[in-house]
């Protein structure tokens, strides 16, 4: 349909869409609907050279992966959008159904529209490089505005690929991939748009936050967090539960390598457990990856500078007297040849403590913390001082504790008996809180996110509110005020007698 | 309660009040609702103070403004607010509430709970003191949250009156009050807050987002915006309309002396009515401050700068070539003694261009600049050019005109035939977009901006979501993915070809 635009200047790009925004106005559900299909489209009928081409940006990663994590959930994402977008944009009535047709016969005529924002943008990462950098672009094309989006510089391949399918599915004026390295994203980040979706580390999202201050454009921020799991002395206790805990954090761990912003640091057991959820952990491993060199087993690190990050935190926390349970002895050139294709073996730590890098840094590998407890309120009490993660996780029953490991945490969301449950169904909202992030997507959040909810009140009244701010020599309106006022202190004052 | 904290160092009561939130978890709605009747009864029960301290702070304001735009607007809110609070704080069905029923049956338990975000920042702005700084503290308090006020320091006698009132009603550790000047704003912005509210310019709300992105505090900024009003051909060809819109635009213009950030800086008049709407103004201006010595009829401009500052628009605009029409026609010695008392006549400018300074600047004064068109599509047009205000204005029927106004247009919200009735009738969402702000609040768009809508989901199905991105050796799961995904494209390519 056009040329690729990553030859044409970004601020180009953005003065074209911002004029065909203000020329064609909000899209018709028709129009959002058909772009849903191009998007959808653009992204299954290359759902093989995606395949491969993230999995050569990664060194390795397997199809199931590509396939479920990326291709399918923005295929579901899709129709649940597809299906849901025509009653999403309708006006909607802040004062209810009946306020608001009541509010019309007295001559107000009430209505909130949720309208596009117009030219929003969308920073993607190489991670999970279709689902977070395809659904936020989905969900602001189906809210009625033109989407730029830049892919991450650590999946050329992928980016190719998928800049491609999209231009030959979309006018620039519509959409437009950027790519390019670290050099483009700073630029942009500095444009003046109308809403910038980000998803990566705390510390790029305040710089990305930041020169966003400068334009005054609202941000999503989609970081990450250490993401806790609790193991509760009930499922602790009932072999089966535990061995299924056990099971879906061992796999949670190693999806994608470890490279999750949802996957697990760190886990919380009951003391007396430890050593039979461990053994359980590796069980899991051991009967899902039997053989590490089977290449179309495991996805592999992105690069060697990610794989040299993680040996250094287990390393660190070896030095500083942590135990290291890897999953596989080898000898020396095992080693090399793990460390040749960036395959790292998933590996347990126990005896973490504070003075340990792994205790604060996302780890981004399939390294699990195994902490022990005694009583449940002594980790709900750490995790509440820690750094708000995307995700906790609590293996046990829907009970009083577990309410309290609700009430007295916080995080981006709660997942109870599986892993991401909180976070992969869909229609449900997405997002962190504190430094996991800020803004959700996913369904009709992610609508409202990149939509503005325009209120557009009329009046066919023939008295003016402006006249009620008004002074004037009659003090009739004062007294009624006066009285108003004075009468409701009264009552404040009986309510809070009783 | 206990002692102003305006001592305290605001560090200090950040920890107090963060400590105190993870104690305490989030507030019952009882407890949430007694906070609101404190907070109101604090404010209402000063109310003689209140108006008493904003007229000092100001130089005047009427007693009818303040009661009306702050005291009884906060008095609204909080009652809607202890209404609703509890129907606002109940969990969220994503799926709906059968939908959630089913999930609930085939062992998915799935809600969406809204949570507060911890401890809340606002900062407070001179123009409507209570308004504009208690609403939105108020909300955050019923969102569930631990309060930190700071008070503008343009009116150092208000926030007195208003900080006393708070900490009799409260412990610091739910709501502290700081005063102090703007080394102490900068400081309160560098806060690690859980959010930061703002009113203000679009210039410090930039420099605020900056200094919250170095801790990932989300912000929400009201900022404000020229207001354009639009007087449609319909309306200027009816006398009686075009009278009554003159004055609502008239009053809407002088009211609080023109420093609202929702007051019309720019209305557009078709050509052949410029003249008999020019009148009209001056009529309505003149029946309601016939005598601007009268004391107690106007609010003044809060210092001498605010006053240089607008005079020296005008006489920019004057220099430029401008057309400048004074309601009063005065000696040298009124307009010094206006001067002195900070009471600048209402005044027309006609002629205004892009060259002068009043073009882009917020006026914030009393001084309307009519301009005149012969095709409204221009009018819509150039405002479409122009960055987003906080309300668009229009006067006509509810006709495809409108309608067009509307989609074409950008702004935090629209009016229609009269002045505020988007921003001020409760339980409306209110805040800007672009350039007038980001966030919205007022009812449950404010209990919403203080919350985190939390999604925690449950398990209790015997499959795991973990084992459908875990690469195994049986591979019909694969193939199940890729019919799906083949099928699907298929499904797409069916409907495009329809």
């Amino acid at each position: 349909m056009s040329a690729i635009t990553t030859s044409t200047p970004m601020s180009e790009v953005l003065q074209l869409q911002r004029s065909a925004f203000h020329r064609d106005g909000p899209p018709s559900a028709a129009l959002r609907r058909d772009r849903i299909d191009r998007f959808a489209h653009a992204v299954v009928s290359h759902s093989d050279d995606l395949v491969a081409s993230i999995s050569a940006d990664f060194g390795h990663r397997p199809e199931i992966t590509t396939l479920v994590s990326d291709v399918s959930t923005l295929a579901i994402e899709a129709e649940l959008t597809r299906a849901r977008v025509g009653a999403w944009m309708r006006p909607r009535h802040p004062w209810g159904r009946i306020g608001g047709a009541a509010g019309r016969l007295a001559g107000m005529r009430t209505q909130v529209q949720p309208s596009p924002l117009g030219v929003v943008g969308v920073m993607g990462i190489w991670n999970y490089p279709i689902n977070l950098t395809a659904i936020p672009a989905l969900s602001a094309l189906a809210a009625g505005n033109r989407v730029m989006m830049k892919m991450s510089e650590l999946i050329p391949n992928t980016s190719e690929v998928f800049a491609n399918a999209m231009h030959d599915a979309f006018d620039v004026e519509e959409l437009a991939v950027l790519t390019g390295d670290v050099t483009v994203s700073g630029e942009f980040a500095s444009l003046d748009l109308d809403h910038l979706f980000f998803t990566g580390s705390a510390r790029t999202g305040s710089a990305i936050m930041a020169a966003a201050a400068k334009n005054l454009t609202p941000v999503t921020l989609e970081l990450g967090g250490k993401n806790p799991v609790v193991i509760s002395e009930k499922t602790a206790a009932d072999r089966s539960a535990m061995r299924r805990a056990a099971e879906r954090v061992a796999l949670s761990r190693i999806a994608n390598a470890g490279q999750t912003c949802v996957s697990p640091d760190d886990v919380y057991v009951p003391e007396l457990a430890t050593r039979s959820f461990v053994q359980e952990v590796f069980n899991a491993w051991g009967r899902v990856v039997p053989d590490m060199f089977e290449e179309n087993e495991v996805t592999t690190l992105i690069n060697d500078a990610a794989y040299d990050r993680v040996v250094n935190l287990i390393e660190d926390a070896a030095a500083k007297g942590a135990q290291v349970i890897g999953s596989m002895r080898s000898d020396d050139d095992g080693e090399e040849a793990l460390r040749a294709a960036r395959i790292l073996p998933p590996t347990v730590i126990l005896g973490v403590t504070d003075e340990m890098e792994i205790a604060h840094e996302e780890v981004f590998g399939p390294v699990l913390a195994v902490h022990t407890y005694d009583d449940v309120d002594d980790v709900i009490d750490l995790l509440a001082e820690k750094p708000a993660p995307l995700v906790a996780t609590w293996y046990g029953p829907h009970d009083p504790e577990f309410a309290a490991f609700v009430a007295r945490t916080r995080s981006g969301s709660v997942s109870r008996n599986d892993f991401a449950v909180s976070q992969s169904l869909p229609g449900i909202p997405f997002g962190g809180v504190g430094r996991s992030g800020m803004g959700a997507y996913h369904g009709k959040a992610g609508f409202d996110t990149f939509s503005h909810l325009r209120a557009v009140v009329g009046s066919e009244l023939p008295i003016s509110l402006a006249t009620l701010v008004t002074p004037t020599a009659d003090t009739r309106l004062l007294k009624v005020v006066r009285q108003g006022i004075a009468g409701y202190t009264k009552v404040l004052e009986r309510r809070r007698r009783r």
